[in-house]
Order: structure tokens, then sequence, then C-alpha cells
């Protein structure tokens, strides 16, 4: 495990190691870049980078498992990527949220095995065990935790802002024919509605939007005047998107497994 | 005056009409729908479009003075510039922030004159009274109000959500050469650094960006460990792109006037 965002807290990353403990045919361990500081980050930009190859390019070990997100990867997956060797370019990566520009860029290079799924420091919410347990059984072969929603066209998943922000980036994959699974945590939903105008007007040639949870909406000084799903599929009915309907992930122990170009 | 995002308050209308009357050769009206409501806006998407249509097609008016920011000109801007006629197309638009997406679709267009300016309801700032009537000064023709660093190439300038908003939708112009002035308002500065990635990698081609005010930057739970000028300049120097130094524009009353497209 590394962090290349968000700093792990030490009492989280016990917990689950804990549950890791429970389970014979699994063994997690978390590089010690994932509790370092550096402002906004945990670690400054080389540190982050230097434990995210040591944890890809490293051959005993089967996934790199992103401890959490927060922000930062952005300002590393670019050079990550070109440093991957013949071991990290056949690894399995496994994330969500700030992750997301790193699994966009091994997608877009077609490297490594790109997985939207929980990460560590989602054992903080409660039910958060039952996402570490989905990320295991992942990991043994298990398809349980996997998205229902997967069908005959490849998908991907994504935050929504993380998505905004990689359209027209070096990171950003091509997406035709593709299901765009996205999801959002803590913007107001004028910012969603803006967010969505951005996005669809970026991803022409998609086979669908589908949406997955919009959570912790901060309270506005006036309502919105439009649910979620108004607005996703407003945005799709402009750009000739099919609105898809509901993906089974969010911000939340809930959170099912998207690994990116899988067909159901 | 129209506000094609956010509902106006009487009170301030009442202020900018109380300025506007000691200037003889000023005169402000206000289209009742600054005064709608509509959930997030003034008035529904239909009503602020046929609003700024009515201000725009004209023949009895200047320019179009955009009354509020907020959000909802994206809504709304590709169906006015298809409606504006031999009037409209001649006509002055000013304003900032949300009214970007409009001055940049007409700026893409090659029609109309769009013009980075204080909007009415900057009224309500500490010395508010001032950005009026720089404003009013403008539009009789003085160059006095204009922001400072305009030199050979062409500028544009835009709230920084707003430009990362309009990269790659059908109403971003076609900005090689240009000087991009960027500002923001109330983002945490790990949100104004994502911006500035997304940005500067959507704008190859660029002659520079210069960094308006950030302002009103949210307490976040840990410092982000850059200023803003540190995060300009490192996005700048990643993409290639050349960092100019600082513009006197922002979300206050000092704000400075830019007519996009103009040259020093």
């Amino acid at each position: 495990m590394c962090a290349p965002g968000k700093r792990m807290e030490r009492e989280l990353a016990d917990r689950v190691l804990d549950l890791a403990a429970q389970e014979p045919d699994i063994e997690v361990a978390f590089h010690r870049q994932c509790f370092a500081r550096h402002g906004h980050f945990a670690g400054d930009d080389d540190t982050r980078l230097e434990a995210l190859l040591d944890c890809a390019n490293d051959p005993l070990t089967d996934a790199v498992w992103f401890a959490h997100g927060g922000y930062g990867t952005n300002r590393i997956a670019a050079a990550a990527l070109a440093r991957l060797d013949a071991v990290g370019r056949a690894k399995t990566f496994l994330g969500y949220s700030d992750a997301g520009y790193l699994l966009a860029g091994l997608y877009r290079h077609g490297i490594g095995r790109p997985v939207h799924a929980p990460m560590a420091a989602d054992i903080r919410h409660d039910g958060g065990e039952a996402a570490i347990r989905r990320v295991f059984d992942f990991l043994r072969g298990s398809t349980d935790g996997l998205e229902r929603s997967l069908g005959a066209q490849p998908s991907v998943a994504f935050n929504l802002m993380t998505l905004a922000m990689l359209v027209g980036t070096e990171l950003m994959p091509d997406l035709t024919g593709h299901v765009v699974l996205v999801e959002e945590v803590s913007e107001h939903l004028y910012a969603v509605d803006r967010l969505f105008f951005h996005v669809t007007q970026n991803l022409r040639g998609i086979a669908g939007i589908r949406l997955g949870r919009v959570s912790d909406v901060p309270e506005n000084d006036r309502p919105f005047g439009a649910s979620e799903e108004d607005i996703a599929r407003f945005w799709c009915e402009r750009s000739g998107i099919p609105y898809l309907g509901f993906a089974d992930i969010g911000h939340d122990p809930g959170n099912r497994i998207v690994p990116f170009g899988h067909r159901g």
C-alpha cells in the first residue's frame, strides 16, 4: 500500500492489518510513505512517487492498493507511468477518487490492471470492514464484489471531479464505446451540474453514463432545484449521451468494484 | 442588465441605479428577470435566455451588462449565441466569473465585444462604487480602468474554475498566442492546484498565464504548503507555458477591465 495523495492515519492502518491477519491467504503491507507529512500530502511529490514505484515494481507483491484518496495523484502519475518496469506494468492497481488519475493513465497506455475499488481508509466508515473484505475477495478471484450493472460494453468508474480534471490531459484514456460510471462527494449540486456540463461536452462517443452516489452535498444558501439524477439526465440528453441509470459506487462502504475495461 | 446566473437583490440594483442617476450620459436598466427566482437561478433557463436576448437584440442599448455571477450562464450560452441578431452581434457584453461562459462563446465565434469587467452586484463590496464607475468610464471610451499588464499579445481573463469547465466545450475559443489572466475565489488551494493541472494541460500554445487574486480561500484541516503563485509557477513550468506574473483582477472592487483580444 502507498498513499499518492492524502496521508493515512496509523490507527486506520492498524485496523486494516488486523482484518488482514484474519485472512490466511492475504498479506497487506503499508509503505512507510503512507504516514509521511508534507503540507496537504503524504510526503512531497518525490516521496510519493518513489513509494508508488517501490510498490509497483516489487516482484514480491501482486497488487498496489492505494491507502487513501484526497488529492495529489495527478502530480506524480505521469512520472510513475514512465518508470513502471516489466513487473509494474503487469500489476493490479486498486483505488478510486483521487487515485483515478493513475488508473486513467494506466488504462490510456494499456499497462497494468487498473481497478476502481475501495481503499484502506474506507475502514473508517460504519461497515467499512465489508469494503475491505470486498477487495480481499476480489484479489482472490471472486466476482461477487463487482458492480452489477457491468454489461456487454467495457466500463470505467471515476469520481466526477477527477474525471472532469482528467479530460484533455496526458492521463486521459480514449473512452469511445465505454460506459462511464461517475460518483461525487462533498460538492454542491450547482458544482455537480457544472461538472456534468464539462464532462458530457468532453466525452463524445461514449456508450453512456451511469450515476453513482452523490453524497455529503453541502447545504447551500438556496436549494438547487433539481436532483443529481435530473442533472445527469439533462446533460446526457443535451450532449446525446445515453443515460443508463444508477450505479452502485460512491464514497461509502457500499462502493462496488469496476475493473477498467471489464465487460460483464 | 440581465442575470444569466444568480438572482440580483433589489436593494443592490437600487444602489446601482442611484449611482447611474449621477451620470448624465449613462442610463442603466434592469430587466425584470434579474429579480426572478427558480431554485439556484434567477429564473429558469428559458426565462434567463429570453431576457439575455431581449437585452442583446435591443437596438436602443449599447451594451449588455451582467448583474451578477453565481452559476448558470453555461446552460444558456450556446442557445443565446445562436439567436443573436445583427444588433446583438455588434453589442458589448460586460461581466466576469460565471459570465465568462458567454464571453468565451462570443469570442470563439468573433461576435459582439466580450469584456471582462465588474458587475452590478459588485456594489455590495466596500469600495464597490469605484468598480461600477470603472464600467461607466469604460463605456464612455476611457482606457483608465483597463488592466495595466495588457501588452503586445491579445489577452483574455477568466475565473479559473470557469475556464477549467470551458476547455474542450462548444463555448471554448482558440487562445493560441493569447495571454490568459485567471482569478479565483472561495476555493481551497488544493482545488486551485487541481484546476491549474487541468487548465495548463488544456491550453497548449498560449502566450502565457498571469495570476489575478485568489481570494476567500477556505481554511482547510491542514495547510496546503504552497502559495497560489507557487502553484501557478509549478504548473506553468511543467507544461511549458510562460508564467508572466500578477494581474490586477479578482472577485473584488479592484477588478480591472480586460476587453477580450485587447492589445495594450
